[in-house]
């Protein structure tokens, strides 16, 4: 379990990003959290349907695996959602695994995965504030980088956001 | 902690691995096995040295890290060494982060990190092995897939072992 100042000022972290995107009276207001076992029934399968194959995943399922993952005091894992809170669903979803190595003086190497913002939540901003909110959770926990895979199609959008080209990403079945 | 009929199994796949290995009379007999709290003075930073900037990390800080991580029984880390038993010391290493994702039927995820043989020992194919016993942890702990970010250099070495372009690196320091 992660100590609790560290959640603590996560916490606060993502408070102020909600609370400075919805002071600038956005189209949607939305507010960003750690991944909550109850979005499950706030459509949080039918939001990862945009970004993967989901498969048929009972609710028994789902919580085993939260469970085990544990969001909201683990270390390893920060899974940051959006609400839109008016109707109470999730609209995006953003995750930082935390990796602890030996070199670099023991150094913390963040992952970014599984980004994906509802397509009837696009052009406002969104994707951009949830990779805000995994910076943050980030600089937090000291990462020295942020690492993510993505399409070529999209280095644009992520150069915007302060990445940049580093290498190839290569996968094996 | 892991199960320990996962742990076994891990054991086992190492074991077989180094044997196999072994019986073709190789230039240099080498064990495969996690990493030991012991390799802190096996060469295991003079090994990692080759790979990236490793610090001036001291004895107490490797065993903070080492106790943090606990690679004997961690279920995310499986860091694996391959030890020349003749010279007591660490000549290569390979981790595999484990990610547990709630898409895909709650799949995991092989994440292939810190690849490195030490120059000494290069033209030997402990590369190769290394990588092998890596896909092994992966299939015991039933990952979907095994990722990995490397310089566009090294596509034909990795395609060798079966790994396919799949995208881009990106990364924010």
């Amino acid at each position: 379990m992660e100590a609790s100042s560290t959640l603590e000022q996560e916490a606060q972290a993502l408070k102020h990003l909600t609370e400075k995107r919805n002071r600038g009276a956005p189209k949607t207001k939305i507010t960003f959290r750690k991944l909550d076992i109850g979005d499950f029934d706030r459509g949080y399968y039918e939001l990862l349907a945009n970004l993967t194959v989901t498969g048929d995943v009972t609710r028994e399922r789902f919580e085993e695996q939260f469970n085990f993952i544990s969001p909201a005091t683990s270390h390893t894992y920060k899974i940051i959602v959006g609400i839109d809170d008016e109707k109470d669903k999730v609209v995006c979803n953003g995750t930082l695994i935390l990796e602890k190595k030996f070199a670099r003086n023991c150094a913390t190497c963040g992952h970014i995965e599984d980004i994906v913002v509802h397509p009837d939540y696009g052009k406002q901003g969104i994707g951009g504030d949830l990779l805000t909110a995994l910076s943050e959770m980030g600089k937090i926990n000291n990462c020295y980088k942020l690492i993510l895979d993505c399409a070529e199609k999209l280095e644009p959008f992520y150069g915007r956001q302060g990445y940049k080209y580093k290498g190839i990403q290569m996968a094996k079945i």
